[in-house]
Order: C-alpha cells, then sequence, then structure tokens
C-alpha cells in the first residue's frame, strides 16, 4: 500500500513555518508499521493544489492532504480536490449544522466566512473534526483515496488518530505492524566516525535492518530500521555490538531527547534537583518543565546572568568571580552548591560558559563551558572547549552545554562518574 | 523560473527530524525574490530518488536537491543522480585533494569511507563547500539544473549563500526581486475573526499584494506577500487600516518573535530585567537569552517550580501562599516584587500557572495563569482563563503565558498600559 502526503499552504512552501506536521504525521504512521513513501508541499495556487492531487492519485494508494480547510481566502484544498474530481462544491448541511452548535456553545455568533467550511466536492464523505470548524471529508480520484485534514496541530493529531488510521486499518487489514525503529542517542560523537565504527562490528547485521543517522545537533541519533520480521535474538546480538562500540556516547535508547532520559530517570530515583544556569539561561530547566511530571523533582533554576544574580542568588563569592572569573569550575562549583542547599535538593547542577558570538578571549575562547555537579557526597566539576565553537551558532554551544550538564545527572543516577569521555568533545580540565 | 526542491533522507520522510532546511532555503529564496513551487521529500531508496529526480527535472528549470552526501551507506544522492543521467559516478580527485587536506588541518587522518563523498556523476560541476567533508555539484538533466547541498544545516545555508544565489542570479538576471513579505505578529486573537475584521476593511488592498495567515501558537502573523511593484502609498495605508483592526492584538511587526521584540525595546530603554518564573519554567529567560546581547539587561530568571522555590528565593511569605495558593495574583505580585529588588532591576516579571494537564480544580482549572510586572511605581498583576486550555497541550498553555509576560513588558516599555484587550484571551481578574 502506497502512502503519500501533500501538505499544503504557501506558509509550509516559502518556509515562514517550518512543516511539523508532516513530521508528526509521518512519525506516527511509522509506529502504526506504515511507511510514508513520498512527501510534497504546495502552495495555496489552485492550479499547482490540483495537479499535485491528480499525480499523486495516479501513484499512490492513499493521499493525506493537509491544511487548506480554513476560513480565509488563501483557503482553497475543498475546491481544488472538486476541480480535481470534475465536479462542484456543495453545501454540506450536516456539517453547516454541526459549525453553528459549536459557535452556539462558546456563545459566538458564526461569521460568514466560515460558512465556505462546509462547502465540500460532491462526492465527499464527511470525515468528523472534534476539536474545530474545519471539516475533514474523503473522496476517490483515481481508484487512490484522497483524505483531506486540518492545518491546525492539535485537530489534524486527533482526525490521524481518531479517523485515518481506522480508517487505514479497515482498508486493507495486512499492512501496518512491519516497520519499526529503534533509536540510539548519541553524544559527543562525529557521524562519520561512529558510521565507520559500526560498520566494522564483526557482527553481522541482520537481514531486515537498516542503520539510519541522524544528525541533531547536539546529538546524533542512530537508527535501526526493522523493515520487515526480523529475528529477535540476532537483533539484540548486533544492537548490543552497536552498544558496545558507541560507549559513553550512547546516553538512551527510544527516548527522544537527554531531558525525557533524566527525567525517567529523576521520577525513578526520588531525589530532587536543583539548577543554576548562566549561558544555558533556563535551558536545562526549560526542556525538563516541558515533560508532565517534572514538579516531583525540580525544585527550580537559578538562571544567574549577570555576577552580581550569581552572588545574590547562588552565593558566589566575589572573591571566586574576582579570581578565577565567571566562566570557571571555581564559579561553577559554589553555583551547584549554592543551588543545592538554598533550594534544599539532593543534586545541584550547574553550568557557565561563553556562548558567543563575542565574550570570548585567548584563555577563555567561545565555546568554553563549566559544569559543576554536587550531591551530599562532594562536588564534581569539569570544563570542555567545544571545537570549532565560534564558528557553531550561540544556540548550539548552548544546546550542548544543556546536554552536558544533563548527562552528568545521567551518569550520577546511573552510579556512573559524571565525567564522559566523549570522542569528539574536548575536556580542558576536571576536579 | 520555476524553482523546486527535492529534500532526501528516510528521516526527513519518516518524521524523525522536522525539515528546518527547506524552511530555510524557501525563506532565503523569498527574501532575495525567488519563489520556490513545489518540495518534495523522498526516503533513501535508489528507486524513490531517481524518480524524484526525472520528474522534477521535466517541470522545473532548477532544482536544489539536499542531504545524501554523506559518507554513510544511506547516502545515495551522487549515485542516484548519475543513473538519472545514464552515466557512471567516477572519483573527482580535485576533491579528494580538498577532503585530504581538510582532515590533514583538523590533524586527523580520513577514513575510507569518506572517499565516497568524492565520487560524483561523470558531467557534474564541482561546488565548493568550505566547512565540510560533503561535496556540493551541480548536473544538467532535461535542460534542467540539479543542484546538489549538503544536509548539515550550517554547510547548506553557506552553500547557498555564497554558491547556489549566485548562480540563481547569473542564470537569470531578470528574476528575483519581485516578492517580498510584511509580517505583523499578533496575540489574543482568533484567525477566522482576523480574517472578517480584515476582509472588512474599507481601504481596498492594492493591487499585487495578497494576505496570508500563519498560526504558530501561539501567534498567529498576518503576512502582505507583494509579489510585483506595489504602490508604496497604498500599501502604508492599507496597512495602516490593518494595524487599526487588529488593535492590542498586534505585537510587532517584522520580528519573528515576541522575545525579538521585548530583545530591541529592552537594548533600546537601557534597563535592567529580573524574571520568576514558575509555570514557564525558564521559557521566559531561555527565549531572552537565545539572542545575543541579552546580557545588556537580564539580570536573572527565578525558575521556582516548588513553593519552597517561591518561598526562599523570592521572599514569597508563607501566609500568602497558604491563604490564596500558588497561582493568584497576590503569589506572582510577591515574586515579581522579590525577583526585582533581590537582582536589583528595573523591572520585575513574574508567572504563575497551571499549565496541565492535571492540576487543575473548579475554581482554578488547567489553564489559570496570573502575571505580574513589578517597576518602581508599583505593581501590576492580571490572571487569564486560557479557553479551551484543557484541551490544549501544557506546551501551549505555557508558550501562551511566556508571551503574554512579555508583552506586559513591552506594553510597559511603550508607555502603554501593561494590561491589554486581546480579544480571544479571557482575563478574569486584575490588579
Amino acid at each position: 500500500m502506497r502512502i503519500e502526503m501533500i501538505c499544503t499552504g504557501e506558509e509550509v512552501l516559502s518556509g515562514q513555518i517550518v512543516d511539523t506536521n508532516a513530521a508528526w504525521v509521518a512519525n506516527t504512521l511509522m509506529e502504526q508499521g506504515y511507511e510514508l513513501n513520498r512527501k510534497m508541499t504546495v502552495g495555496d495556487r489552485m492550479d499547482d493544489l490540483v495537479d499535485a492531487f491528480v499525480q499523486a492519485s495516479e501513484r499512490a494508494d492513499i493521499i493525506i492532504v493537509n491544511g487548506g480547510l480554513g476560513p480565509t481566502v488563501d483557503d482553497l484544498s475543498a475546491e481544488a480536490a472538486a476541480k480535481a474530481l470534475g465536479e462542484p462544491v456543495v453545501m454540506f448541511d450536516q456539517w453547516r449544522k454541526v459549525m453553528e452548535s459549536m459557535f452556539a456553545a462558546r456563545g459566538r455568533t458564526m461569521t460568514s466566512s466560515n460558512l465556505k467550511q462546509a462547502m465540500l466536492p460532491a462526492s465527499a464523505v464527511v470525515v468528523d473534526n472534534p476539536v474545530g470548524t474545519a471539516c475533514g471529508f474523503r473522496v476517490k480520484l483515481n481508484g487512490a483515496w484522497l483524505f483531506f485534514t486540518p492545518g491546525v496541530p492539535h485537530e489534524l493529531f486527533r482526525m490521524i488518530e481518531e479517523q485515518f488510521l481506522p480508517f487505514l486499518r479497515d482498508l486493507n487489514p495486512e499492512a501496518g505492524g512491519q516497520v519499526r525503529v529503534h533509536k540510539l542517542l548519541t553524544l559527543g560523537q562525529a557521524e562519520s566516525a561512529m558510521a565507520n565504527d559500526i560498520a566494522d562490528i564483526d557482527v553481522p547485521c541482520p537481514e531486515g535492518v537498516s542503520l539510519g543517522y541522524r544528525a541533531s545537533m547536539p546529538h546524533i541519533e542512530v537508527k535501526l530500521f526493522c523493515r520487515q520480521s526480523v529475528n529477535p535474538d540476532a537483533f539484540e546480538q548486533y544492537c548490543s555490538a552497536v552498544r558496545q562500540v558507541l560507549g559513553d556516547s550512547l546516553v538512551g535508547e527510544n527516548l527522544p531527547t537527554m531531558a525525557a532520559i533524566v527525567h525517567e530517570l529523576m521520577l525513578e530515583s526520588g531525589k530532587s534537583l536543583a539548577l543554576a544556569e548562566s549561558c544555558t539561561g533556563g535551558m536545562v530547566a526549560e526542556q525538563l518543565v516541558t515533560l508532565a511530571g517534572s514538579s516531583a523533582y525540580l525544585e527550580g533554576s537559578l538562571v544567574t546572568y549577570s555576577n552580581h544574580a550569581k552572588q545574590v542568588l547562588c552565593g558566589v563569592s566575589e572573591t571566586t568571580l574576582a579570581d578565577f572569573g565567571a566562566v570557571s569550575m571555581e564559579t561553577t562549583k559554589e553555583m551547584a552548591e549554592g543551588a543545592r542547599s538554598r533550594l534544599g535538593a539532593d543534586y545541584g547542577v550547574s553550568i557557565s560558559g561563553i556562548a558567543g558570538p563575542t565574550g570570548g578571549s585567548e584563555e577563555k575562547p567561545v565555546g568554553t563551558v563549566c559544569f559543576s555537579l554536587s550531591t551530599a557526597k562532594g562536588t564534581v566539576s569539569q570544563t570542555f572547549a567545544f571545537s570549532k565553537g565560534a564558528q557553531r551558532s550561540r544556540t548550539l554551544v548552548r544546546k550542548l552545554s544543556a546536554a552536558v550538564a544533563l548527562d552528568m545527572l545521567r551518569r550520577q543516577l546511573l552510579e556512573l562518574h559524571p565525567v564522559a569521555n566523549y570522542p569528539f568533545l574536548t575536556r580542558v580540565s576536571q576536579a
């Protein structure tokens, strides 16, 4: 079964927004065992839309169309579908009534532009949207189903989960369940070196498994795609060998982010956490607070961007700042210990560095970042000189810093030494 | 001149990564006056790649191909291009030498897998990549240029700017310079209501201008695309009328984020800022620290996730927490004043709310968020009940909260009253 996706909208095509809907759909399909074979993005121009619908229908069995169902002038999907089918758009009273009651329930009057959202191709089958006024629908063109979904993310997500996936399963009960992906999240190794190391593994890669690499700084994810039924023992043996060559770079499996990995471990541990962040500016706290339930362990974060804040909030001494500077292990030690004791937490983690583009010196170039982890048993500190730091963006230095800080905590929670050896990151000191 | 883009890679197609490269390219092209007509994403399968290259070459004049130039087994772009051309891949010594010196300069040995990166279709013209081992190249197929670029973002960006855009201009000096976009960032109004209001404006929309809406919670951006030379007076007159109907919802123009708007204003003001964040968990600080130069005004943020942290860090009294709760204007008032005085800043901004999915009550449902802004002249507070909050994601409630908090500060900096009237957001109290 060949599945394609067409994303519509000038704002997607012109790069004004990044197409997260398509990524979400593809990922959800893969988790359900379906592969997306092609994805196309077209702007809000009638001819291009009609053309894309016809072409895709000649190639695929099912085409998910996203966007263009709204009330405004640039929403053309229904009309374009009708043109492709050679039929008129007609008012679907069924949906007009749904919209009217939706507006009534919210104490609002329906605007005339919303009426457009009930105008669908004559042969359309309505697909319910329980959370919005954009009506989903499907039509059959050249033997393929075009399945129209709204562009608003939470409306799309519900329609895919509650309407599209069941439709897909009914259509072809045999398909699905055949592709899955096992993900190894890594930190601090280069993609080409990693690829060479994995290619040199003497355990054979089991039939039906293919390798993929995803670089998303500061991480590279190694992915094992299993496109068909794979022998579980052979898979596990191969996976173990991959884990071994990754070494300290391997930070987690089948979890999307460093924060998610630490979140799970913190919840299991029953311990509490205090942060003190300078160059990351709250990024570590923000990554953890994104995950529901983080209040169980996160006391707070002292985002001490200025020297004054480091003194007032963390109790870093004026002498330490004067003697060693804000970016020093001496300062991060006092930041981590101060955060931990002031917030009464089990763990204190701190970060201070030079994210750039300015602020670097010969002794401490852009990309120099210090870290400390404080526990009841003492404090461990380290300094990295992130390579090519000056060329990299400020955001990348900061993301790398947040990841290294979280990795210190992860290792502590797993009873490993907090200081890891990453092949591709340069540690310049440790205490 | 018809320009298309083909993004390659299983990880893009399968949604494992969001395709930010395509968005960046499209946006960059638009800023230079070129339109991208279509974008396609194909996986790492030889037949699909060859097929996509041939089809696009029959339709377009120039096709940017992104990704698949790396050293690993799933990098197939050069080979697929050669197949589409019906010619062999050959070793380009020119690029092999570049790679060798690149590795030598970094004190590393070139791995055998890197050699693959110098194997290009026989008719290829090499395109320099000054920052990576992935060689760019272009080939002519069916009269169209296929322009191959690396998947690593910073390598792609340089190649587009330094090689592709000059190539494009040389190819057709007449094109370009014809499309620009004027963006109005809004907060707290619904897309359909906004579209109706704008449609009802009695100033005519100048010829050559088209409207677009981009919903990216918590913002909706109104975009005025100018596809040809537009009369500047007529444009300004129309733009003024749009501004007027947007009212308090309009928060900035031609700046991408609320943080960027506040950043500019804070830098101009010469004042300093202290934050106290609960449910946003450092998001406001993080959004500001992302922007280089924020150290000029940002003292720090007290991310006080627990009640204990609110007391210890901001000095919120136990009585206030007991009598009014952590999510109350009484608490945010003490948070903002505490952050401001402890960090010695001109402005103190605080946020405390219930982001969900749990933690709500009948009196304070999920989506209830309190805000305070403290200055030398006193403190202004307000509480919102974000509608449909329970249905929305935790992240959306938090993003909306960060935006409203920053808008209070923006209005203060512009000498407006910090409390705005947003048509689509429900304010339940104010002090």
